[in-house]
């Protein structure tokens, strides 16, 4: 059996999520079936991260083990002739057994789009958070840049987890603005349920002066999910791109 | 009665266009209904470009006359608040009653964008076209920086369009490379039927060497049509920017 990577852009407006489900269709089932037509097998496929029903991915990773003997590097030819154009293949190639998709992953980045505007936007609108007030960003890039480092995250998770440890390391916390559209950039070892969309939510309560600075600290702090904002909508978020190696890593992030 | 401007972003994938059919929906339609509703009137609106089926704009500019007492920068949101989420008002306000939309308009920019990859993208997917193979950037740079100044462009419209020049003069013309994404940006004076479309299908034949630079002065010559590329599709097109005036224009593009 060969053990294959793909790389994998989705629009996530249609699915319900990254994940098999009984009741609603996925990201990962829709991937499965358009991987057993052209393996002929009954096939398996393991996600990096689960992203919930909306969110996007322009990096999710995947791997699957086959005994079909297309080209590793054909599979990403031959999976888009089969897959709906809203979930795309980038790359495929062969990796050793042990490699797994997300035990194997040592970070993940994550962009949440929005846009600041009283009408928001036509083109595009799937892939923003509207926003029709305006934001106090220095404030709001004061508190991404307190998120940084190594926390105990537990303020910033949904029910619903199933982790053991709330303990993360965030490598880079950011905000690019670019008028009208403003941009948060998270990269961490890790991720909490919802984490990346809480973190969001608390920041524009902070920009829009209905939470302090100094919240993130004490949401840190206490572990209180109460202390922290809302859930940002899912369609602003995107996963961007998974790391499996600090130093081999070849697309040019640097820690 | 007063006559007041829009600005109008609009998502043209489920549009036939913009101009008003018979047996098609269009944004002109869907925006008269609103505008019908919010003003109790049977309004007429006259819009700068009319836009292709497929085609997008973030800057259509139109007007229309009115007895409503509605405050002129209101008419956005009070549209907003009952047109379909992929048409958006930017922008309203009274201008003079002299202000015709498609007449007064001096000038107009339109943005072609195109994804450059084996397997296009999921996200946006909408709004680029997509090309599978390399190309040369350079010669196609070249050949657009050939078609700045005034040219008569009769190679370059579809049949059915009633203009009766087919001189145009366009002010800047450049590409702009974002690996991925390849973007053509061109303002000229007017642009004739398809004209955008049509530049941008010949410069893609030269950028995979199916043509030659020359091709461009050769077309401009001759006025023959078989000289210029294939009409690239309409989903990469968006419609900009509408200028009214050189010099009081304040969203800061210098001719």
């Amino acid at each position: 059996m060969r053990n294959i990577k793909l790389i994998v852009e989705y629009d996530g407006t249609g699915y319900s999520g990254w994940q098999r489900q009984k009741n609603a269709l996925t990201i990962q089932e829709v991937l499965e079936g358009a991987l057993s037509k052209v393996t002929g097998e009954d096939v398996s496929v393991t996600g990096a991260g689960r992203t919930d029903s909306g969110v996007h991915a322009r990096g999710q990773v995947a791997n699957f083990f086959t005994n079909c003997t297309i080209p590793p590097d054909r599979f990403s030819f031959a999976l888009n002739s089969v897959l709906p154009l809203d979930i795309r293949i980038k790359h495929s190639e062969e990796v050793p057994d042990d490699f797994h998709a997300r035990y194997s992953a040592v970070g993940k980045r994550y962009k949440y789009s929005m846009i600041v505007h009283p009408h928001g936007t036509a083109i595009g609108r799937y892939y923003y958070h509207h926003i029709r007030h305006k934001l106090d960003i220095e404030s709001m890039a004061e508190a991404a840049a307190s998120i940084k480092g190594t926390h105990d995250f537990a303020a910033f998770q949904s029910s619903g987890g199933s982790v053991k440890s709330t303990v993360r390391t965030i490598y880079d916390a950011q905000f690019q603005w670019s008028d009208p559209y403003l941009y948060f950039i998270v990269e961490g070892n890790g991720f909490l349920y919802n984490m990346v969309r809480i973190l969001v939510g608390t920041f524009i309560e902070i920009g829009t002066g209905r939470k302090d600075v100094m919240t993130i600290q004490q949401a840190l702090d206490s572990g209180d999910r109460n202390l922290a904002g809302f859930t940002a909508p899912a369609q602003g978020l995107c996963l961007e791109e998974v790391h499996y190696d600090f130093f081999l890593d070849t697309v040019g992030d640097v820690y």
